[in-house]
């Protein structure tokens, strides 16, 4: 391998991009003539996930013929990171004696979440192949609930006991290194399971060799539950800056870890559904948004879309309901977009940043009753503001005072409503225990028109009734003293 | 330290909201009566994280007294986590030798950023009383831009040579332990100090201790520029499951390593970012919304509304142009929020995705053409199901087939037209080299709001002098067969 290859693959890594459409290229047309040679010089700098990525794009009849020429240890890495359409095939297409190999040596968390993503035939054909530990563990792993730290976690840790010298502990790092998905968190329990401390490996290895690990440990452990949910487990290595936290069941024996590298998926994918939610479209299992087909994406956008546009219908209602009042001043229809725009762009604003809120916990300091108080003046003070800007428009535009102060009032009125129930729905879910990103933002949006559409012909009718005198008054530009020609 | 006390602690800990508040209300009646051992041994079992955020909330005559109780490698810990107001009070409070010292132990990248955000005369200040080392290593962090691997890196790592045995190298990594931000990732220089290899704590452990660095190493490495965007950092270490990256400088010289704990900072940042762009709130530097005044809240809202407010004038001159045909067909305008809030509805959720799609760079595997295409796609799919549930209501409500027919056509129009921008626009700003998040979601709903509303009515307008008879044709609830009785 020269150098220069060497580094220019690994340049084009940090693009990521590029590098994997050159290795599917290059790997394509070298796999076409049967230069294998050049196949396995080709792959040895690139990382496992650009070579699963790759293969991944290879036509189908390729992909296995690829996958053999990797090594053992890298089949195996690879494997874990590929997408599960080209698991499932490179399982049909490859003898099963190299697959239950692959298979049985694969991260039990990696190797749960293959499992439950195929056909249960198939599963049950695979587990019979493995071996009875790894059968074990795999079952195990499927009997917890999607998204909790049970699913996330790997049952590949190394534990320690408090009696062993830091001699013997590291001699039990070294022989166990090879097959553990970390050893730089290690675990000591006691002859129950029951987790009793944790000690890093930097820990170890700064210890003198002969001290015990009782008094090399730390005792406070702080621990997750298999039941805990996976936003939560992420969090905790966040805010702690962990590489790892350990799992206990309810007896409070240790039953796995989670790595920090699941965390950051962890952390992207409840950010993508925070930012779905916000824009109004279903999340999907993963974020596979621009790999499923038209259907499913109209599936997952048609179910909101509906109850949004059912909720307009309230709007027309509102409208229609107040015919009479559009029919004597026309002109105030141009600011019923206008007026449910601006309430709409604050309600979001104040739901966008709630959420957010709630979701990195940077609101709980606060306490959610002063968060709403607030918004709801930050709404009233933006509304006071744009008035400053919408009303001598209106006024002009409008052709008549009466538009002018209509929309005004109404301005004030919508911005205020639309920041308090854009900051206090979310709120409210979250204490019931809802995800408070089901109050999307669209949702609230298409509330606040409702409302603000209500409030502002409302004005105008009371207005027209009560100052009949002000529809007299022409535009900003000809008076600029209205009341005073009235 | 009880073992129950222990436990409790460790529990509240996932939870973190009330930790800190029962931590912060029993440190603040133990501070008053001056039972300083009490806190101590409150204070044990505590991770640093919450210590600070604790100290952060105590009435400031009280965060010195606090700070003091702990021990020195605790304190300093403890002051890389406090927010950047108590560690001012602090510096301004305790005398400046017990802190020269802290500031002196602080990690290299956690000192520039509180250096960063300290009055110039304080900086100066500290940076003269810290030793040589530390004094060069600060300016250099400084220097770099924000937002770039340079600033983000840590100068602590472990750097071994190629001739030196496995058995040498653990040697040096015992001693560098308690002194580097991270002794899992080793990095192995020439004379030049170019880096010619890595290699994991894992590997040095696991090999023969007369094995040479250069035989255990892997010499194909993946590293970053000093100048490098964090994000784009960010994703290389989330992309390949690292637990570090190397930073090279111009010449290809190691200067530091970025950690896997600074970047899931990153990646929630950026998750932050692209939230408030699609809410319209303008990002601060931090995720700091809820701890700024009001003035604040406002300026970060004011801008993004005032643009949107006077796109929506556009919308209001369309209507007030058209005040013609709202005239003749008032009912008309009972449907100009349902199409401008479905068509801004259909940009948001492409936008969302579309801008997702960029920053998870999920997208990149399908091409910017093809993205778009699905999307036009998906639109028009999306305005057909929506006709089917919009027509017929718009037909009764609107009581003629004029308004329903307008209604239908120009919902799909728009629908088509929205989704379109929603893709386009952010993938155009990114090809430009802007960010894509600029291009707003509420952004693309005012724009879908005034071509929308300009659709609806001239359809209407062209209906209603070639078609005439549509007007007099009922509503649906009356007429099953419109057009045989007109």
């Amino acid at each position: 391998m020269s150098d220069a290859t060497g580094s220019s693959v690994n340049q084009l890594a940090v693009e990521n991009v590029q590098l994997v459409d050159v290795v599917t290229q290059q790997l394509e047309s070298m796999l076409a003539v049967g230069n294998y040679d050049a196949v396995k010089r080709l792959l040895e700098p690139v990382q496992p996930v650009d070579i699963a990525e790759s293969i991944g794009n290879l036509p189908t009849n390729l992909q296995a013929i690829a996958f053999r020429l990797l090594g053992k240890n890298e089949a195996i890495s690879v494997y874990e990171y590929l997408d599960t359409a080209t698991q499932q095939s490179l399982l049909t297409r490859l003898r099963s004696e190299e697959m239950r190999e692959v298979v049985e040596e694969m991260s039990p968390d990696d190797r749960a979440q293959l499992f439950d993503e195929l056909p249960a035939k198939v599963v049950r054909q695979l587990l019979s192949e493995l071996s009875p530990d790894e059968r074990k563990v795999t079952a195990e792993l499927l009997g917890y609930e999607a998204e909790t730290a049970g699913r996330l976690m790997t049952t590949e840790y190394i534990d320690l006991k408090q009696a062993q010298t830091a001699a013997v502990a590291l001699e039990i790092v070294r022989r166990r290194a090879r097959d553990t998905e970390t050893i730089y968190s290690l675990y000591v329990t006691d002859a129950g399971r029951r987790l009793t401390g944790i000690l890093s490996l930097r820990d170890l290895v700064t210890a003198d060799p002969s001290a015990r690990i009782s008094d090399v440990m730390t005792a406070d452990v702080l621990s997750v539950s298999t039941d805990t949910d996976q936003e939560k487990v992420a969090r905790t290595i966040q805010r702690y800056d962990f590489l790892a936290v350990p799992v206990v069941d309810l007896e409070k024996r240790l039953v796995g870890i989670v790595t920090v590298d699941d965390v950051i998926d962890v952390i992207e994918q409840e950010a993508t559904r925070d930012l779905y939610a916000a824009g109004a479209v279903q999340a999907g299992d993963e974020d596979d948004y621009f790999t499923s087909n038209l259907f499913t994406v109209a599936r997952r956008r048609v179910v909101w879309l509906a109850i949004l546009v059912v909720a307009s219908f309230f709007t027309s209602e509102v409208i229609a309901a107040n015919e009479e009042v559009l029919r004597r001043v026309v002109l105030l229809a141009a600011f019923i977009p206008l007026l449910g725009g601006t309430g709409g762009n604050v309600g979001a604003q104040s739901s966008t940043v709630v959420i957010r809120g709630l979701s990195t916990q940077s609101i709980s300091a606060l306490g959610p009753i002063k968060a709403v108080g607030r918004e709801v003046l930050a709404g009233a003070l933006l509304g006071i503001l744009m008035m400053v800007l919408v009303v001598p428009f209106a006024w002009w535009r409008g052709e008549s005072a009466l538009v002018g102060l209509s929309v005004g009032f109404s301005l004030l009125a919508i911005t205020t409503l639309a920041a308090t129930a854009g900051a206090g729905f979310p709120l409210l879910f979250d204490r019931m225990g809802l995800d408070p990103a089901l109050m999307s933002t669209p949702f609230i949006t298409t509330c606040t028109d409702v409302a603000g559409t209500l409030i502002y012909l409302k004005i105008a009718d009371w207005l027209l009734t009560n100052l009949p005198q002000l529809q007299q008054v022409g535009g900003i530009s000809t008076h600029f003293l209205p009341f005073a020609v009235s």
